[in-house]
């Protein structure tokens, strides 16, 4: 492509964008696409030859764009809603034509240089102390699994050299993230020695609960290593006690990973601090940029105050990648498994510097206060309760009916296009869940979905 | 930032682009920048309030720019050289704004559905057995620690739930990737459980060395599992002879893993797929458009023929995640760590879509002519030799003087910003590497860093 075509057909593709974000409404929501659909409309093999930009650009808007959940919808009110921004998709297009690798300082100083900078920056905006070291991975789910990694190695520092030992134990609450357990099971201690710790009626964490197992444990013979604590759970957006747990884990020796892979953010605006306290006192923590900072996929934070266990763990430096020395010089492929590293940082930095602290701690202030108000409008309905508190933008929540008479809300809901709302499971019954959190919704967005939510009874 | 704005940064950064890709030798490629010099010239705190975009896009081309190692550049010739492409780069771009997730198929059909048909057309591309399954990850140290665990999970199906169990022992050579080693770390079967099997002169794993390792291993009641081979080692870009290490592994019923990580991209040429004998008796493979397919960071393709092992191992299916069943509705979550899933086979899509088969597979073949070109050079000059055949674009060879001698050599060559090679020690000494793989090397560029060297002595 001559750099005059790469010009038009990049204008082309900026036109388009900017069309898309203005008015992401014009497609529903989740399409109407049945499984299969794409992949039979798409050819069987490959070309053989080139084929034009226009062709395929036709057929992204024709085939590619109407297959797509469109997470950038502000009527995109499931798992935990996000949005991409404008200096985010910048941040990335000049990412990928710049196409830098950050596995060893000299491969991209400003790959290495600028994550931990933004990073530094993100500390102090959190709260979260400042000597912390951090690094970027693609999901929290990735991130949780080097936390537990850590622990592992932390326990017995002979796990890298003689695998995982016997009878390690990793403790986090029933409403805790899958990928928790999906690490231990991945790092080679087993589901056997997970334990999912009983959570009070608000869905938090039971901390004698959780010392009680510890003891159980012990008295066994087994080794904990870890608890998991969450604030900010998936389900509910729950917050497990992390000083009562921190406590616990101080008492046992007990690697302290906190999962704020969603509400981490708050943490920006002062008024949420309250939910963090105690996460100063972690050894690792996650959190997702990807999430509520406007942040395009993927970009997931993962901090810790004890890098030289990670480094332990996973430093092996190969001779075609050894380079000299230096104290400033980081090699961010001693954290963990990856060893290439796209620069996820320029994004991150883009947006940080566009909207500011205070600018991104404004848009999850809004969220928040929407969610609070249906969560009032939900109350007031005789028809409806809610299932769960709601200390953020997410809310829990059913019609006072049978499991079934709910999905068929859902059903009816996400069918009209205009929404997009998931379900959970508590206490063993269906909820619905909306969860705000696209830049782009609205009080309108808000009514709207309480509207169909309540002709669809 | 307004449609309109949105519309003028996002030109202005096509333009940009569009320099930068018409000529990136404006640039050194490797940066003059000191360790830290980065980090020192950005604000120790991120900003209060937004910054205007003009500013940030001023910083971007001031500081950021001359701190990058530029991968696009065509001096570009260490580790595995690469490049980014403009439909690559176009449709990372258009990833980024529609911003999808592909962890269900319901949040994300054309996420779930374009990686399957990519990687169905990279299978038939490369002649790999068509019904075997395929998903990307960011990198191939992820897949390949996927393919360590998959290897647990067969040899021994409880592992899932008790741990890894003690005793599991994994196989490479000498020459393996690091990342081998590290995902055997990281599952919990243990370093010293790592077995570095012999090569030969030219740096192929010796497979009457690992038949006799494995007998070791087993009359010590061990239990090997997971051999990996390597076609296309990262030092000297050596072929294990996969035929016979399948024999092996049939024979003793170990996890074949192939980590093609580089060279894997050649099987879009027929002429090189005498290198790929014996893979389609894999059990899995890892392959990265993003090494040499002109992919952008990151796009790792990992392909297994026994995918239900991989589900057996991570399959873990939330409540807030349960979607109905349908035969043609993947949910990617099941087959590994990572939840989230950016949408990197959009760009793979434009890039296949854009070169054909026969498009890419043409600019391969002349990175091979120019590097074999180059080492008869090399062996035409007395005064060095090469220290590794040459099979394919990466040439290994030294003065013939001391290891200081050549290390003097890299740096004056890189010195002076017109190339980047590697080094790396084989047989014990120090070797020059130059690795030819960016779409814009051609014979000036090679005929340049060869006169540099010569220089340099």
């Amino acid at each position: 492509m001559t750099p005059e075509e790469f010009r038009r057909y990049g204008y082309q593709t900026i036109d388009w964008i900017a069309d898309y974000l203005a008015r992401p409404e014009r497609y529903p929501v989740l399409p109407s696409v049945k499984p299969g659909q794409l992949t039979d409309a798409l050819p069987a093999r490959g070309p053989e030859f080139g084929e034009p930009m226009d062709a395929i650009l036709a057929d992204f808007e024709r085939l590619i764009v109407p297959a797509m959940t469109h997470w950038n919808h502000p009527g995109f009110m499931a798992y935990f809603a996000n949005s991409s921004s404008e200096p985010g998709i910048l941040g990335e297009l000049l990412a990928a034509a710049l196409n830098g690798n950050g596995m060893v300082w000299k491969s991209g100083p400003a790959v290495v240089e600028l994550e931990q900078v933004t990073l530094r920056w993100l500390r102090q905006w959190t709260g979260l102390p400042e000597d912390w070291f951090g690094t970027i991975y693609d999901t929290a789910s990735v991130g949780s699994m080097h936390a537990v990694a850590a622990a592992r190695e932390a326990a017995d520092p002979d796990s890298r050299t003689r695998g995982t030992p016997p009878g390690l134990v990793v403790y986090a609450s029933e409403q805790a993230h899958s990928s928790v357990e999906k690490g231990t099971i991945a790092v080679g201690i087993g589901q056997d020695n997970f334990r999912k710790v009983p959570v009070d009626a608000e869905f938090r964490m039971n901390p004698d609960a959780l010392a009680a197992l510890i003891e159980r444990d012990l008295a066994a013979g087994l080794r904990p290593c870890c608890v998991a604590a969450t604030v900010g759970t998936t389900s509910t957006t729950s917050v497990d006690p992390v000083p009562a747990i921190a406590d616990i884990c101080e008492r046992y020796k007990l690697w302290l990973h906190v999962d704020a892979a969603y509400a981490g953010s708050l943490m920006l605006a002062p008024e949420f601090r309250w939910a963090f306290a105690g996460c100063d006192r972690a050894d690792s923590l996650v959190m997702n940029p990807h999430k509520w900072l406007m942040t395009p996929m993927d970009c997931s934070a993962f901090f810790t105050r004890r890098p030289e266990i990670l480094r332990n763990a996973f430093s092996l430096i190969p001779p075609y990648l050894r380079t000299p020395d230096h104290p400033r010089a980081l090699n961010l492929m001693d954290y963990g498994v990856p060893l290439g590293r796209r620069f996820r940082a320029l994004k991150l930095w883009f947006i940080m510097r566009t909207y500011g602290r205070e600018g991104l701690a404004e848009i999850l202030r809004e969220h928040v206060r929407l969610a609070q108000d249906l969560a009032l409008e939900i109350d007031a309905d005789p028809r409806f309760e809610r299932t769960a508190p709601t200390p953020f933008s997410a809310i829990c929540f059913r019609y006072k009916g049978t499991d079934d008479e709910n999905r068929q809300i859902q059903e009816r809901v996400n069918a009209t296009g205009e929404v997009f709302i998931s379900g959970t499971e508590l206490h063993g019954r269906f909820s619905l869940r909306i969860a705000i959190g696209n830049r782009g919704t609205g009080s309108e967005h808000v009514a709207r979905v309480w509207e169909l939510i309540r002709e669809a009874v």
